[in-house]
């Protein structure tokens, strides 16, 4: 069994772990890192659809480890008597049961939210869904890519211009995962305070419209649909990804005194003085001219050269780093935020951390492997006093 | 003072907030969004920075409005003895404190974690930086543009081939703000459990690494850096944006059972038997090829045929929505995911609603404007029991 007794603000949390894939698993994930217990119960046979999706090292998916460390594994089918025993009797040791299943098959199973609530009253049901568990569209399925595309942030992400382009990670599935997390331990402080559990319903394509940000506003102000927009702000300028003699970097002068650092940095004292440029407003009603202006002396130059000078002076920009270059930040590396898991296939693993520091929690370099399916069945049938029935 | 008792599962917990533009203020809305009172201190005169950012409607900040729903507001001078006295006795009272500045800058105000956990040990503090309290650049400033670039999201976003590419919201701020709601909402249940505050640290930078999702796991699989590959998922075909007659839509068909519905829906059983595209590994090696034939067919009829014909048989699929479309959606109105604030400059203004829904509490469509800068200090005061020092 790996490490069952978690570390962290969570400890002493049992999670009943039904889910699969990615927004699920990125939950637990997320409570697993914040010291609770996770006990993955898989389908017979497959396991979690994320075992078959690559990439692949010595056959086993690198995808399935950088999202199941340190959770248990067992495999239950829920149709079948003996495994909906051993699942109830999880179930009463559980203070949290998660599931990403579509709207309606947790009721066809017997474990709806009214059975479960009568039977285990203290237990958080939480459910992660594409479309979530009301509205016209509840039982349709979604990937990331369709709640990216019809929740907006596809037509504000790309080239001007240019189509809309998907953010080049699973954010549909992820932000629903980080949503599920944050109503799943609010549901934890509230359940100290009254006793009773509750259910939480998080949808991927509602958790894309809460990430709209300033974009509904822009709409509302101007009447215009907003765009994409490229690497810039739509509102603060300049902010935006600069040309160099040997690359780009970003610069981010989100006020009138660091654009004038800036100007100074880059040595145009010119466009400080320019009345195009004289205000935020200004600049982002002028932002292509500046643009040109700015490139024009940071292309005589490379990227380090003006990293350099304006991190001196104290301008916000940065590298465009790609990942093999993150994985070696110093800054990243510094907060732990690349940690090892052991995995008997992949040997150690690099994956992401925790981005959540406490003080009164130890934040390791070395994390526990993912389990392989039904690894720890015998273990957590002699705990919970069932015996083992395949022996 | 605008509704001081929340609803939700964190009704009674009271929230300081120092925060200012967007990650600090995303966390609070959250945790006002689940029930917590939040008292904004905002800087004398200016208030904050956020209330000068545009969009703006009537000379308001409409970017702020989105923003601050429902929080109170009191201007406080920390370097002024009788502002820390009020602040003193805020903290007095309250349960958590966020802020978001650059680190040091709570310690050179006689705040640090140090002082605060001495004088006030129940109380949870949380600091959302652009780098985090340790390692070597985090004193340097950051805004979300430059933790894009950074934390490898921008080289994985925008078309193959093309430049890197900023998503088109501010990830790196919102999700920084929603790791430090999970991570302070499990700090409460801790100390629901052990009476202890502790101290949470949130770096927008490692924030961007713990959703770079399978690109960690590519590069340690294949040796080679992943760049941006468009709206394509880099395991998963077909996976991606298609061409209609009038536009375009989203198809993800994640495994074979949905790539044979698919067939059928475009009347196109030939790709089904096609030998290049038998599995999904073959597809994927084969997508660009798989793409075409596809898109030969989606190209004939409007997007609304395909996404009639694909949502029957199940295939999951939806249409690139802007903005405004969003906002209309049946899905997104029927969830509350777009609600009403009421603002004297603003009118009935539209701000996305709480991706976070609970059995056991109300998801009001209407919910409290945001606060005029000081707005409520008289009634904080009189509550304080220490009277109204400027009348």
């Amino acid at each position: 069994m790996t490490e069952p007794a978690g570390k962290g603000p969570l400890a002493g949390i049992t999670v009943v772990d039904l889910t699969r894939v990615l927004a699920g698993p990125y939950c637990t994930m997320m409570l697993r890192d914040l010291g609770a217990r996770v006990i993955k119960v898989e389908r017979p046979e497959t396991g979690d659809d994320a075992r078959a999706i690559g990439p692949f090292v010595n056959g086993e998916s690198a995808y399935f480890v950088s999202l199941n460390r340190g959770k248990e594994s067992v495999a239950l089918d829920l149709k079948e008597a003996r495994d909906r025993e051993i699942f109830d009797a999880l179930l009463e040791r559980a203070d949290v049961l998660v599931e990403n299943y579509r709207p309606g098959t947790m009721e066809r199973l017997g474990y709806g939210w009214g059975a479960l609530h009568e039977r285990f009253p203290r237990l958080i049901y939480a459910a992660v869904s594409g479309f979530g568990h009301t509205g016209p569209y509840r039982e349709r399925p979604a990937y990331d890519l369709v709640v990216q595309a019809m929740g907006g942030i596809m037509s504000l992400t790309g080239e001007p211009g240019g189509a809309p382009t998907r953010v080049g990670t699973s954010m549909g599935d992820i932000t629903a995962g980080m949503f599920t997390c944050a109503g799943i331990n609010a549901a934890l402080y509230e359940r100290a305070q009254t006793g009773r559990g509750q259910k939480v319903d998080v949808a991927m394509l509602d958790s894309q419209v809460a990430i709209l940000e300033n974009a509904i506003a822009r709409l509302q102000a101007s009447g215009e649909v907003p765009g994409p927009i490229g690497s810039r702000h739509p509102s603060i300028t300049p902010f935006d990804r600069f040309a160099t003699s040997d690359g780009a970097l970003v610069i981010a002068a989100g006020n009138d005194a660091l654009f004038t650092k800036l100007c100074r940095v880059i040595e145009r004292p010119d466009l400080g003085h320019d009345p195009r440029f004289e205000s935020n407003a200004l600049r982002t009603e002028n932002e292509s001219a500046l643009k040109v202006e700015i490139e024009d002396t940071t292309r005589t130059q490379p990227t380090a050269h003006w990293l350099d000078g304006l991190a001196e002076a104290g301008v916000p920009c940065g590298a465009i780093q790609n990942v093999a270059q993150v994985l070696e930040d110093p800054q990243i590396v510094a907060r732990n935020m690349v940690v090892s898991v052991e995995d008997p296939a992949l040997g150690g693993f690099r994956v992401a951390g925790n981005p959540i520091k406490y003080s009164d929690h130890e934040d390791p370099l070395q994390r526990p492997g993912s389990p392989a399916l039904d690894a720890d069945r015998e273990a957590l049938l002699s705990e919970l006093g069932l015996g083992d029935d395949r022996d």
